[in-house]
């Protein structure tokens, strides 16, 4: 048996994990031979592979990254960019040329969508879910989310001290462009005051308010929000992210826009950080790495069982699988009843 | 409503997280007034009390250890030890006097079985599950777990580098003394070479052949063993924690016991350390903050709805209660078909 | 002896610590009565003061911030801001009411020259230096900068993954206006590939050179930059941080600067961080903790021998002091022959 | 040039740091040719040595422990043990065979005192201090140190939230057999009540008063001793390390002879942790990554200059060099009247 393995989209604390729980079950269990392929699908088009062994794979289960390199926007279905030509053919033969018996897909939405098609055109397939925002559907938790969440709540700890040492309303801008579950969990985690999420658009008024009451009976406030926030109303958070707009608004992220609609009404000084990549770099927590290893052991398994078309998931504390296509474009928001926004709102944290 | 909470048994990262979150949402939905019970069940005897406000559990979420103390022995229907008096008369008596509608204890299995009785004498009871091991049944987790297998993976990846650089067999011992699932975890997330549980007896000569490969393959092997592990057919264990043996064992643990049985059947030099109480101490992860905020709040609402005689409990990724009653003094082992201990050995990962 | 003590400018990992060593030790030694004065000279014409005993400076040591409060620009010989009123009177009269028979001052340049005209209106003052950019004059180090390096380091090391994984150029920018040390150390800690301070003017060309060779050769490039830094013959910087200024640059700093400078001159991607105020905030540092402490006992010595009018300073690995007088308004920058920067080169790494 | 380098005595961090920097400097500044030994001067004996080029040290700063591994008793002199056959007639043929034109030997006391023999017999050398203890002569600090202060004030802050949450005495053990500098800044650094260094023989009355007292004021008390401590007109900690002892105190070391003598003395329960090997193990602090990088690349500039039969040196801020000649055996203990020992006197530390 010869499989493949890439690893595409951003990268993500973990990869690095589920590679090397793969490639050791495929070759201690199977006797497989892997491959591993370079820069995700861009691997396959620009026939870019290499060998893994127990050798290459031993000592990097807490390197954050990917050993294999990764890319954001290979789609060899339209390479490169929407309009771009379909090169599926190309990879098709690379794969027939290589060998390969199936292909082990560690992405997220977009690459499980890429693995689906290449399963219907007849190459075998198992997808394991990426995705530091933990916004996939069909699966309860994605390694690398605990990770991020780790960063973020030690930077919300730090900042903590700044702003009550100044008596500052501060800003953290967490990533989570269409969900807020980094910025939901890292906020309750690091006793942020106030926590604002793409799925609850927030009053700015309201926001102040809360800002004001704290000014007078704790003197600061600390502030998490995520990238994909956004007032009632709003459309900041679209123009903040248009790739080539002149808006200065882009540059700073919605902890800026915010910083700006704040400080006008309130008398303490306000300040923001945008924590940008440091979140999803670096070496993953125990909790990531060993959810990680379940999720590369559960997709080896797959393969050794030829349970192909299917991407590995996680429902409640058990390992399960779910058809490729059943992975919707969808992502998975904080629902508006969800049990962390209740105790949040009854620990007194203003959501908006 | 007046509220009494309490902390028992051994400290566990967390603990302030729970109090922090059932304090300020009784405050803040019911308007309730809560009093904090000093060092377990040991102040309702000894009568010392004191008031928790918003002030008094601001800024301790992140604290490890329990702002209110805590006592590893003390249980009123026994003052002190087996045969000691039974004085929850008095506690009864104390509890009425200071007017206490409810009492939410936090602890392991041992809290739970006085909070069991109590509810029975007529004291409105409502649990939280704590365990630093991860064994308590009828909840799938428990705050203070993600927290201990933090702090063993981070030893783990030190011990390794001193082990690889001088060529040694490096044991570390972790905290667990019925199950095994902190070393399985920590082992699994620090990538040990052999991981020995005490649900799995080990054969010594088993792993003493699986350090022989690696002495010539590799150089150097790392293992992570649980306290209450033990050879096969062997009772070594057992010795090693009589309070009062004056057994040399009983000083070094099993982890040294290992290392006296391994030496001889190696070449390498063989080194232990035992981990001991840093493993329970400290700042919890934000997992466990956020676990533990969780638990906190549900316990709360479970007062407020007047649901008593249960215990918290995390079932899959929601919060429930299960009744003390059924609360039983049995261990959650890990089971020996766990999908970690197949992922473990899929991976090459000796497990005695 | 009745002795007040103040924390003035930015905030710094180490703050408590002193405070707690002075207190202290002048409790201890000299059976001094301590008040603390809050947020910087601001708490002298706003008359906010509290006694600290030993109970209030317990447990303080690993905290970041200042437990005393801090402000920026509360200079009482210009209240606020230039051309503000002459309030060192009132200031004056508030001392005598309060009975000082010194005042301890823990601050930057800034407030050291403060404490200064206060020493010469009658006030004995003992400064104690605090700069997290490790650039005052007189001291060879002071505390804060060693939990600011470490930071950066720890940040390094985390978009090193991310750039290694995607093949990117990474910006990180580092706090150090004026001086590069926090950028200079931090990125030979954490192997940054280009290390830009405000003291060597960079050549875009040359940096976009060292990329291009590194593009081809290791696939990705990791560039620490001070926030100071320019670019030879550049003013962006000034502009950069003029506080009113629309320019888009002000948002996103020199980091983004280069980025948009780099990335027309690059075939691979390039992004940029700027950390922010994570650098200043969180729990210092085991050597910024001891440092702060020996200030912390050597500005109470000072008092107890009533040697006032000075500074304490570190020289080599000794303390001494230094007089208010000669603390001049000068930064210390790297020097171009530094050590630092030989070795940095030697080893490969471009320096603009 | 043909340069080799080796690694000799216990792992510690940074070791990696130096060897990175002396090979990228001798590279790329003397265009030299780089031979890593494995195993410390063992390698000369066994012939096993790689070549060591820019990418063998590429990615290797942050990495605990040595890549070229090492050996804490292989004296070619005598091989092995006291009494053991000189051998080094063999290594200095090796040496010519391999033509190498000079040897870096990164090592403690041990390995200076053998490099400085193979200087005599014709080998040119440059010595590179290497101590966690930080206890060599003629240099200020070496690298590693730092790390191993993190590591123990870390786990200090951890059993300080156990101690305090059930009122108990809780002992850490450090490394330092014959020097207290790690207890002495890690003690301080963690806010320990109590510091006991070998320097400083301890009078167990004292110390139980001083616990005794705390037990009234703060009900719990923290204790940190160096490995090497010992009662006054003590020997304990002598046969504690008699590798052959039955005794039981060998297996717990001072702590538990601490342990044992404070019990029956109070009234709270005392427990004792011994850190052990993670205290040398793990990634080096950003400090020490600068500390080795700076000893690395002043090793490489004496090697260029022809500068041999000396050892770096840190002298204040500065690196120097002294002859091997001179550094004795002698270890630099902590002097009675060191700062450090007033200030935590100052500050009401128990010293014994």
């Amino acid at each position: 048996m010869h499989i493949g393995i890439l690893t595409g989209g951003g990268d993500c604390p973990g990869l690095n994990a589920v590679i090397r729980a793969v490639t050791k079950a495929l070759i201690n269990e199977c006797g497989a031979r892997v491959t591993g392929i370079e820069r995700g699908f861009l691997g396959l088009l620009e026939r870019r592979v290499r060998p893994l062994g127990r050798r290459e794979v031993s000592g990097i289960l807490h390197l954050g990254g990917t050993i294999l390199g990764t890319h954001n926007r290979a789609d060899p279905f339209r390479y490169f960019g929407a309009g771009g030509a379909d090169c599926s053919a190309q990879v098709m033969d690379y794969v027939r040329e290589l060998g390969l018996d199936a292909l082990v897909v560690i992405g997220g939405d977009g690459s499980m969508s890429i693995a689906h098609r290449f399963q219907e055109l007849g190459l075998p397939v198992v997808g394991v879910p990426k995705t530091i925002d933990n916004d996939l559907m069909h699966t309860d938790r994605t390694f690398g989310f605990d990770s991020a969440v780790a960063v973020v709540t030690d930077a919300i700890e730090r900042l903590e001290t700044t702003a009550h040492s100044h008596g500052r309303v501060m800003i953290v801008e967490t990533m989570g462009r269409y969900s807020g579950w980094i910025a939901l969990e890292a906020g309750i985690a690091g006793a942020a005051d106030v926590i604002l999420l793409p799925e609850l658009p927030y009053d700015i008024e309201a926001v102040a308010q809360h800002c004001r009451e704290r000014e007078t009976a704790q003197g600061y406030t600390v502030i998490c929000i995520a990238e994909g926030a956004h007032p009632v109303g709003g459309s900041l958070q679209v123009q903040a992210h248009l790739p080539d707009s002149p808006d200065p608004l882009r540059l700073g992220g919605i902890g800026t826009v915010l910083q700006q609609q704040l400080q006008p009404l309130l008398s303490s000084e306000v300040r923001s950080v945008q924590l940008g990549h440091v979140q999803r770099g670096g070496s993953p927590t125990a909790f990531d790495r060993v959810l990680a290893t379940r999720f590369g052991y559960h997709a080896a398994q797959l393969v050794a069982q030829r349970r192909f078309g299917c991407m590995v998931a996680l429902a409640g504390d058990r390992c399960t699988e779910v058809p490729l296509a059943d992975v919707a474009g969808r992502n998975r928001t904080v629902p508006p009843d969800h049990p962390l926004l209740q105790a949040a709102r009854g620990l007194g944290v203003c959501l908006g």
